[in-house]
Formats: C-alpha cells, sequence, structure tokens
C-alpha cells in the first residue's frame, strides 16, 4: 500500500495523488460488495445476537459514512440518496443524531438488500465523479479524510465476515460461508522466544502513512526486556489448557471471568463443539476438525488471560507487541494461508501479524497528548477509551493491507466472537 | 361454512365429502400463500419481538403440521421435505422433540423464503394426492383431523398478519401491507343494551360441526341476567377514557396492569401514535387517523379492564357472550368492511362478531369434563390453561368461516398485539 | 367463633357486643406479638426475597391499618404515633398516597423492632380506649370494618409465619422456629373419594357473619356431579410422582410450568432438600425427615396441576370444594396437630379444613355481582383478580377461626413459599 | 506509622517490634468496634444494594481474616470460634471454598450482631495471646502477613462507612450516622497549576515499608511534563457543568457513561438532592446544604472524565499523580477536617492526599513484573485487574495512616457509592 496522503505531502504529480485513490476506493467498495455475494437477501438482514449487525446494515452504513462526512459536505450538488437513512445507518455519532437502535438492526427488513444495493451504486458513482472533480488542493486536504473512510469499510468488512459467521453458525444447517481449499498441514513446533532488550523508545503513530487518531500521538515510553513467543498459541496447546482442567481451575482466572464461565458453563472456546479429543469447530468454510497447529481463535480477554496464567507466562503489553512487530511485514502474515481461506492458519514463525487479533493486556486508553477531534468524526475512537482491551495483529478476516505494528484494535474482555487469540510474553 | 365432519356422518355420497375437502384445503393453503404475496423475503425472516414469528415461519410451520400430523403418518411412502424442518419448525409440541427456540425465529435465514415456498409445494401436491388416494373409511375417519389442520392453518393466516403488522410498525418507512379502499364512514351512535335473561342453559360445542377440543365438552351452566352492549368501545369512547385521565387513575387499574403502564410510561393504545386531538394509529394500510367511530383496537386486558371501570360497566363472562352470540351470525361480522380492508370497521349493531377481539373476563380454563387429547395433538389447547383470558369474537383479520359462538381465543392480559378489543357488558 | 356482626344486628344487650370485640382484639394483637417473640430484631428485619416481608414490617403494618383506617377516622383525638410510617407501612392502598417499594422492605433498619413494639403498644392502647368510649350506634355500625380489621391483621399472622419460615430457610444455620413436639404418627390410607350430586345450588358468602367482600355475594351456580378425595395428596404420594420421573415428564405439566422447572431446574418441593429415598424438609421446626403421610406442602400450582394429571384425576374447582366443606368444621381441621405444631400434620378424614392450602383450578375472579368497595378499602381484594387461582382450606399456619367454607385465598400460579398443597378431585 | 517490618529488619530489640504491633493490632481492633458502635443490631444487618456489605458483615469477616491466615496457621490449639464461619465469612477466596454469595449477605440474620461482637472478642483475646507468645523469629517471618492483616481491616473500616451511609440514605428517617461539628468556611479559590517535569523515573512500592502487592514491583517508567491542579475539583465547579447542561452533552461522555446516564436518568452526582441552586447531599452527618468549597464527590469515573473534558483538561495517569504525591504529608491531608468529620473538607492546597479518592485515567493494571503470590492470599488484589481504574489518595472515610503516594485503590467506572472525586491534570 502506498500512503497517500504522505505521497500528497511530496508528489510533484497531483494525478498520481488522484489515480491512486480513485483506484483504491474502486476497489474497495467493490470487495465489500463481492464479500456479501455468497449470502442470501435473508441472511443480510438477520442479527444473532446485539453485537452482530446484519451484513445489509454494513453494506448501507459503508455507503453512510461517505455520503455523510465526504460526499455531502464537499461534491457540490451531492444529494443524499434518501434522507431516512441517516436514522437507519448511523452508527454511533450523537453529533448526527437520533438514530436505529443497534439491538433493532435486524429489524430494518426495509430497505431490502436490492435497495441498498442501489444505495451503494448511487454513492459508487458519486465517489467516482468527486475523485474525476475535485480540485487538487482540496483533494489533497481531504486525502487524510478519505484514508479514513478507507480504512473504516476495510473494517466493516472484516466485521462483516465476523457477524455473517455468527449468523450461520446459530443456523441449524452448519452450511459454509464459503469453499475454499484448506492450507497444507504443517507439523507443529512449539514457540521460539523472541528476546528484546526494551528501554525508551517511542511508539504509535508518527505523521507520515495514514493511521486512525487512537495511535498517536507519537511518545516515548521506557519498556523492561521482554521476550515474545515466535508464533499464537495454538488449538493444540488450547486443548492441553481443557484436559488440564483449566475451565474448572479458579485461580487461573481474572474474578469476572470465572464468573462468568461458572455462569455460562463454559468448556471451550466460542465456535468449539464436540468434546475433549474429538474437537471441531464451526469456521466461514463450515464445521471442521480442529487444526491442531493453526492458531486458537475466538478466545475471550478472561480465556486468552487464564490460559498465559496456566502456563506461567503472561499476555503482552501493547508497546512490547508494537515495538516487536516493527521488523515484520504485515503482508508477510497471511503467506501461508491460501487465497480465500477465511480462517487462522498454520502459525508463520516470521512475524507478529496475522492468522487472529491478538489480546494484549494493555487497557484501551488515550496515548499521551491525545485529543479526539473535534466534531462528529472525533466519536470514531476516543469515546470508546474505558472498558475495552488492545488488540494487535490482524486476523485471516482482516482485508491486506489494512493493519501495521501502531495499528490498536480493541474489544470489550467479554467478547468471543471476533477471531481473537493469543501470544504469549514473558519478562526477560 | 359446510360442517364437513358432519357431512362426513350423515351423507350418501361420500365423494360429496372429498369433494369438499379438497376445496377447502386448496383455497386454504393458496389463501396463506397469497398474504404473504406483497412482503418481500426479509420481510419474511425478521422476527422484531420475542412474540412474533416471521412470516416465512408461519408458512413453513403450517406445512410441518400437515406433514407431521397427516402425510407420515397416513399417506403412504411419504417422505418428509427435509428431515432437519422438524426441528426448525415444530411450535412447541414437547412430545414431538426439541425444537428452534420460540425468540430465535428470526435467525433462521435458511432455509431461505423461496426454499419454504418450495416446502409448501411440496406439501401442497402431497396433500392433494392423499385427498384423491385415501380409502372413503379412512377419509371420513380422518376428517376431524383435516378440520383441525384448516383451522389451525386459518389460525396462523391471521398471526401472519398480526406479526407482519408489528414488523412493518417498527420500520421507520411506515409502509402500508394493502392499499385496500377503507370503508364508507358512519355516524356514530352509543351502543344500545341488549338484554338478556340467563338462566340454566347449555355451554360449549357439541358434536355437530367441527370445534377445537377446548370448545367443549357441552355442558350446562347458570347465568344471572345479564346485558350486552350492540356493538364495540369505539376509538372515540376511548379517547374520551384517556382525556378523562384514564392512565393517570389508578383506582381503575388492575393491580398487574397499573404496574405496567407506570413502568412503560404508556399513555394510549399499542398503535397509537400522536397525542391527545391528533391521534394517528399505525395500520396494515399504514398510518392513518383513528376512525372515531370504528373499535378501538390492540388493547391489552389491563386497557379493556380499566375502561371498563371508568364507564361503571365491566367485562362480559365468556358464557355470556356465546350464549348472546347464538343468534349472530358470524359472516355478518365483516358486512361493513369492503373486501381486503384488514382493520376493523365501523361496528355492526347487527352482529356479537367482527371487527376486534373481545377480551371477557373469564380466565382460559377447562369445561367440566374436559380432557387433553392423548398424543401431541393433545398440547393444542390444553397445557395452555393459565394465566391466559378468553377472547370472544374474532377480528378484521380472521379468516371467513373460522369463528363460531363456541369458539376461544386466548391470550395472557399483558398481550397487545394482537387485535384486541372490548364490548362492554352489565349485570341486568 | 361468634359472628359479632351478626350479635350485633340481633343483641338485645349492646355491651356483650363491645365485650366480644374487645376481648377478640386484644387476644388478636398479643397474638401477634407473640408470633414475634421467638425472633431476634435481627431476624425481624431480613426479606430474603422479594415476596418475603420482614416480621418487624408484619408488626407495624398491622398497626398501620388500624391506625388509618379505624383510629384516625373514628377516635376523636387520635395522632398517628408517626406520620413518616404512612409511607413506610402502607402496603399497596394506591388511595393512600406513595409508600416503601415492596421489595424495599428489607432496607427499613430504622425504625427498629423496639420503636415498632412502641407503635404497636400506641395502637393497642388507643384500640382499648376507641372500644371503650366509642358509642354503640357507631360501634354496631364500625362492626363490620373492625372484623375485617381482626381478620387482616389474621392473614398477616400467617404471612408472618410464612416469610419467617423463608428467612430461617437460606440461613446456613438451619435453626428452628420453635421446638414444640411433633404430632405421633399414624397409618398411612389412600383416600376415599367423597361423592357429591352437584346441580343448582347457592355459593359464596351471604350477609351472616363476616366475610370478604370478595367471598360474595351469593349466587347461584350448576355443578355438574363430582368427588373429592377425602384427604390431601400425602408426602409418600408426592415422593412417588417424583420417583416416576414427574419433572422429567413434559405431558404432565401445563407449558409455563414446565418452562419454569426446566429453567430454575426444579427435583422436588421448594423446601424439599436432599435426594429420592431420603428426602428430609426444611419446616419451622427446623430440618426435619419427611413425614411419609402428612400432606405434601409448599407446591406451586404448576406441581399440584402435573401431579393431578400423573394421577389421571385432576384439581377441584372452587365451588366444588365449598359444597363439599360445609359439612366440615373448620375447627376440626387441626384436631390431630398438637399444640404449636408448624407444619401441616397427618391428613385429617374428617375435615376438608387444613393442614395445607389447596389449590383449586379455578382463577381468582371476580363472583356475579361483586363491586369492590369505594375507597382505599376497594382495593383490599378486587385490583387482583388476574393472574392468580383461589386456594382453599387453611394450613397448619393458618389463625384458628380464621377461615370457612367460602374463604377464597389466591396466589399466582409460581408461588411456591406458602404453605400450599393439594386434594384431588374428579367428575363422578 | 512506623513501617513495622523495616522495624523488623534492622532493630535490635526484637521486644519494641512486638510491643508496636500489638499496641496497633489493640488499637485496630477497637477502632473497628467503635465504628459500628452508633449503629443498631438493625442497621448492621441490612445489604440495601449488591455493592453494600451489612456492617456486622465487615465486623466479622475482619475477624475471619485474621483467625483464617494467622491463627488458625500459626497460634497452636486456635480453635475456631464457629466452622460455619468460613462459609459465611469469606469474602471471594475462591482457595478456601464455597461461600455466602455476595448478594446474600443481607440474609444473614443469623448468627446476631451480639454472637458477632462475641467472634470479635473470641479472635481479640487470640491475637493478644498470639502476639504475646509467639517466638521473635516466627514474628519476624509473620510481620508482613500482620501488616497485611492491619491494612485489610483498614480498608474494611472505610468501606463499613461507605456502606452504612448508603443504608442511612434509602432510610426515610434521613437520619445521621454521627454529629460532629463540621468544619469552619474557607474562602474558594480556583486552582493553582503545579507543574512537573516529568522524564524517566521510578515508581511503585520499593522493598521498604508495607505495601500490598499491586503496589510493586517499584519499576522505570516515562512520563512527560505535566501539571496537576492544587486541589480538588469543588462543588461548586461540579454545579457549574451541571448548570452548563453537561449531564445533556453527549460529546463531554464516554460510550458507556452516555448510555447509562440516559438509561438511569441521572442529573447530578448520587447523593445529591434537590434541584440546581439548591442542591443538598446527604452526608453521614445528615442531609446537608453542599458546601460550595469543599470537594465533590460520590462521582463514578464517567462523572469524573466528563467534568474533565468539559472544563478542556483530563483526569491524570496514576504515575503522574504518585511522582506529584511524594511530596506530600498523607497525614496532612486531613489538617482541615476536625476530629470525627466523615465528609470531604474545604480542599487543602498543600496536599495530594485527602478528602476525596482521585480518579486515575490508567486502568487498574499489573506494574511490570508483578506476579500474585501463591494461595489464597495471592487472590487479594491480581485477580481483580480488569475493568477497574486507579484511585489515588484517599477520602475523608480512609483510617489515618493507611495511605501512600504508591497505594492504588481501585473501582469499577460506574461505582458510585464510593467517596471518589477528581483532579484535574494537564500536559505541560
Amino acid at each position: 500500500m502506498v500512503p497517500v496522503s504522505a505521497l500528497a505531502a511530496a508528489a510533484s504529480d497531483a494525478g498520481l495523488v488522484r489515480a491512486a485513490l480513485s483506484g483504491r476506493v474502486t476497489a474497495l467498495r467493490a470487495r465489500t460488495s463481492a464479500l456479501a455475494a455468497p449470502l442470501s437477501d435473508e441472511d443480510m438482514g438477520a442479527q444473532t445476537m446485539a453485537d452482530v449487525s446484519p451484513a445489509k446494515w454494513h453494506l448501507a452504513h459503508t455507503s453512510w459514512f461517505w455520503e455523510t462526512f465526504l460526499l455531502e459536505p464537499h461534491l457540490p450538488g451531492y444529494a443524499a440518496f434518501d434522507p431516512r437513512f441517516a436514522y437507519l445507518f448511523n452508527s454511533y455519532y450523537e453529533a448526527l443524531g437520533a438514530r436505529q437502535p443497534r439491538a433493532a438492526r435486524g429489524h430494518i427488513t426495509r430497505p431490502g438488500a436490492a435497495h441498498v444495493r442501489a444505495y451503494r451504486a448511487h454513492v459508487d458513482i458519486a465517489l467516482a465523479r468527486f475523485l474525476e472533480v475535485c480540485g487538487e488542493d482540496v483533494l489533497a486536504g481531504l486525502a487524510p479524510l478519505i484514508e479514513t473512510g478507507i480504512a473504516h469499510e476495510e473494517q466493516h468488512q472484516e466485521l462483516l465476515l465476523t457477524d455473517i459467521k455468527h449468523v450461520l453458525s446459530v443456523n441449524p444447517f452448519n452450511e459454509a460461508y464459503s469453499h475454499a481449499t484448506p492450507p497444507p498441514a504443517v507439523g507443529e513446533d512449539g514457540p521460539d522466544w523472541l528476546e528484546y532488550a526494551g528501554g525508551l523508545d517511542r511508539f504509535g503513530a508518527g505523521e507520515d502513512g495514514f493511521s486512525f487518531d487512537n495511535e498517536g500521538p507519537a511518545h516515548t515510553a521506557w519498556l523492561p526486556p521482554f521476550a515474545l513467543a515466535s508464533r499464537c498459541v495454538t488449538n493444540a496447546a488450547y486443548a492441553e489448557f481443557i484436559a488440564d482442567r483449566g475451565y474448572e481451575t479458579p485461580s487461573l482466572w481474572l474474578s469476572d471471568g470465572w464468573a462468568r464461565i461458572q455462569e455460562q458453563n463454559r468448556q471451550a472456546p466460542f465456535y468449539w463443539r464436540g468434546a475433549p479429543g474429538e474437537w471441531r469447530e464451526f469456521t466461514l468454510h463450515g464445521e471442521r476438525d480442529i487444526d491442531p497447529a493453526a492458531p486458537v481463535s475466538h478466545l475471550d480477554y478472561f480465556e486468552a488471560s487464564a490460559f498465559a496464567e496456566w502456563t506461567g507466562y503472561r499476555l503482552p503489553e501493547e508497546r512490547e507487541w508494537e515495538l516487536a512487530a516493527r521488523q515484520s511485514n504485515p503482508a508477510s502474515a497471511r503467506a501461508m494461508a491460501p487465497d480465500g481461506w477465511l480462517h487462522p492458519a498454520q502459525a508463520d514463525q516470521c512475524s507478529l501479524f496475522g492468522g487472529v487479533w491478538q489480546w494484549t493486556r494493555s487497557a484501551y486508553a488515550p496515548y499521551p497528548g491525545y485529543r479526539a477531534q473535534p466534531g462528529a468524526i472525533g466519536e470514531y475512537n476516543g469515546k470508546f477509551m474505558c472498558g475495552q482491551f488492545v488488540l494487535k495483529g490482524g486476523s485471516a478476516l482482516t482485508p491486506p493491507g489494512h493493519v501495521r505494528a501502531s495499528y490498536r484494535n480493541f474489544f470489550p474482555p467479554a467478547a468471543q466472537w471476533q477471531m481473537t487469540g493469543l501470544r504469549l510474553a514473558r519478562d526477560a
């Protein structure tokens, strides 16, 4: 990925910026639509738990985002496709007024999926027009906003897959979202430890290249020496934890986590089915035997923390992970997974990225000097800095080019439906 | 309606019975499908509150009912369309095994609506075949079961409309299910009182003609003299109750009802919108001004009871209503409503039936001598005889020919989404 | 019990009425206080579930009742003990203003128990003074209100015991409320059937003697022939139902009842502990082996109904029970239980009364012609006529002289903490 | 306070250590009992919300703690006062077995308060005996455990006051816990800013003197330059925030906080009553006018965060506070409040400590290198490191000598019943 805003600052040829943006936006929009292609209109409307948004809602919301933040303010003469959509497809922006309650997104049978596809086309056309007619200076000034729009829609591409996985999983037909070829089996090795000296260093995203506001500002912090496991915890290791009565041993668990697994009578990760010795899991490719050598996924924070406690190691701090990941290429993360494979593949020893989002023990909090932007866009990240944990690395569902070392994903500790796992850390 | 089972007992020409049954089943099945025709596949999948079942589910469940109770046991060689449907489309029959949780019927994105339509066609064909090939004696013996299947599907025709009304009502598009012509305006008169002497009489359904098991056995009971209003309570009268601070006067309410309206901050019937003086209501024909002379609908039992208390009168006993209704023709009930009009029309002075289901103050309980039938079919009615009230009369959504004087509908006192109103009674 | 209001109508000597009332009120008030004597101040303050009221609250509420309905309106110069008590000790009278939320009665640490005892003394003295100075005519006119006050406090005497049983039962010390001598063991016989011809008869309380408003008016009704078991269902019979997998057989249960026992994973009556073959139960005399020949108690309506279904019989109608009980003497009910024994004793073959409140299958509804009294006192019974079932007979905790054949107790079907059991009925 | 374990390491005279420990333990135990003295036995038993523990429970639990961790393992021949207390008074130690559910602590009417006082006396005597007879070496080794016991009971002294405040606050009598003399009025000044250069520094508790395990290990961290307000936010400033529509301005609030205040319709801090311009608050000295110049208290994290956002400043990081507090004397914090005054007094310009616990924006997390201790005592702090925020400084209810700069208190963001406020911070 060429960071466009950097280009914007430096390039002598503004046309290159325009072309790059156009190409990326076109590909982005097409990919979102393509992700919905295997789904029926009915699949696209269902909300099977409060955390899940219907696929149709993702298709519409990502169009509303462009319409609201870019087209309406900046494309002269642009008319909103349907003024009622401002209520239906606003996610959580208080500054933009009332909206459909989150838990009632599944009630939106109208507009239908076809109507939403027309909405997407309307916005696609207007985006193309905007990128064609917008003046050079204006375009350069709007590049960060456009990059945010791209990154935002990429996040929803991943959420669409995460959410439709849940929809298919609760359906007794047990059907697959796609029928890709599974990756080849690889031998399972114990992890190596990668050691780091720590010390005083700079962290967070700087000025070059796009990043979300929560990744900055760049700042100094001190790290003691530490080590990270060279790969994520595997299904085999996690099955061993279960077999060793991990879910029955309170001393391994955070207090809130122990209360939850007792209350819900949990014995295994969210999508695991069956019983010890014969675990299977529901995937976007249907129900399958677990792959012992692949990273365990769909753990909540409590499970990740209990597993780490059981090993005697711990979860990483987010800055430990960031420091280590500077030497990794995000693109390498998915190298071992065949194209179209939407499940964590066997762990790559060479990259911190990929496979599963990795829980850190860092609460999601503002970096020193952070201030949310003014206006509605300032609600993007800052107002969620309470009660969540930072995850690093990206998953098998993350769009190519979306992540980087400074990227901070965040979820509440009880979230299970995301593709979340862990990498062990220790003091060195 | 010609009561077929009576015919079966008497007719010299068994072919007539066969033809009558065939004709009725064919028309029934076609009507159910036709009711779903105005809906998109997405409309048909949504479950907007736990009480609501998706339209698709009604289409499938009514097919499953025929398949399970008639075709599988009695049509040689019949193969279930899809064995997984037994789990998905069993409503509440414990004797038939596990089933999709009621509140998760909206999760069934698969099978899709097209798949369910194919299921209906499969069952339709098999039903036709069964009615063609079934031996005369067998057919005569199964006639009561077939009548139950017809009545069952008719109940779901009404529920489908009730439920889709809720789905459309929570959609901000405020769209109509149909665009029929409204009935002509009629002057509004206060009700007359119809007086009855009571005494010792017979109640409940006897042996002639089809009835549900909960309508019988026929039995003797004593009624003191009483009077019933000649028509149902109108919107105008109910608006007056509201204007007289009915919702703020605890002495009018049953204790549980008062607690509910306080907790939910209720001020008007379920589908009313706006404010005193300018009430509108959501109907299957879209949002409309209330018609002052039409029966008020979508009251729960508590509202009906509080309104009656406010007038100084009371709700009827179910047997009072039944006795009075013997002189009414159910078919006359809808005489004033144009064809296709799916909302209570201005009240007919000549019939106890029609417009709205009328709450009685009789708890839904077994009649003397009642025993549920053995087997799964025995779960149809008996196991719900606790915590519900009997309603009489039928509504603007009730299929033609479905009701009779002995018919007992029943809902919990807090139910609001059904087309429920009231007729006043008093001691004479 | 001499019905005082009847006496009032007839007696030539008004002083006798005054003396009778004085004697009864004095004994009543003393008995309530005596029931609290075995309890510590802390026992008297606890509310261990929302249905339970603290003993202290019962002591105060019964005093507030006299103060509010008798002393303030009718004793010249009477000053309320503490005006704040009107908020704290009003139970549910909307007409009398705001009050402490029911579920927060356990928060009332102040006034303390000693303060409440002083309140009782204050009211006792005022009651005595009232009964001494009140003019003859006034007294005769107020006799029905005084009888209501007596019956009301008797109801709370039973509730105090019911509630303190729950408080003690959740305490791990497992301590007894009292150490009375258990009744002697009696041989266990199967029940005989008492047959009744039914027909047209009068039911409900008439004008002679005190009764609650919900027991009237007297009215005509028709009953088919029926039979009642000569005694209540025993612990032995109920244990057999459990052993026969009663709690695992859905066809025996009402739908709501089956949902509840599944959700709560219930296997036995509320206060039973242990396991099949070695059942024990918590009683006001501590934890004890169940007595096979004593009536089973603390069943909810669903358990009573399922048991009856299992036997092939049914629960009685309330009027069946009333008709049969006219030949029973309420006083005989407790004949076999030694004085001070607060648990159902082995069943008396000679009386319909006693031991346990007996669930009927009659919903609690107004009798024909019933109207609640105007004013706050009208809230006593009428506003609860929804969602509850009638129970007949009285229990081992019911004060002597409190019940009669027309008496209608009522509880929601899920209530378990009351001393409730059943007597079987059948069509004859 | 003389750090006893330091003494233990250094003193030539071991008798001095013994005497110091004995004196402190005796005073500690007497103070806990004295705090309960103004309460009736009934006050001591009530649990008015799930977070609140009854005063009696605090008295017993602190005794159980000594019994379980010190006396049973280390005092030869010690017999537990009552073996049933292990179930009743274990707070949350999974390693020590089952226990009374937290929300049911108010059900413990038995043992009564007198019984619990006897328990305290039993443990007091045994503690005295232990401190007399324990060998020198053993005593030195156990000094850290004894210090933990002291600090633990001091924490419960504060909780007892916090909890009884809630009990009294929900009582309509509005009575005071104590009638101390309020502090003199002081002029209200805006805060000064205290500036700090930050940089690389050491944080957390080291080896000298007692500290909880969560305060260590001492570690290096980097802080950018910052400033802290010289005093806590006052009631006057907070009232201004309310008047400026702070509770109606979503952009000031964290997402979870906005959802909560909407849902609960909140307009002011937890114990405030009345309306703008005439605010009063419930205190342990009864309901009083708010003191404009005193620190605002009983804010939850969301309120503290929204207030800071409104000012344009922010909440401190916990290490900023610690660094600043090193120059403050904890003992000075309460200098301006008269003895026995249990409410935040007007702010002292000279100390970071006192008045209110101050929310930091630091999530409660392990310090680098932290490991919980093995065994039950390891459950003291570590298992709560999720979903809570660190608070610094101590409150008007904190026992003298209990806090220090490294002290980390922690509560969930929604906690309101603790004496919590805030001090503003900014980047320098």
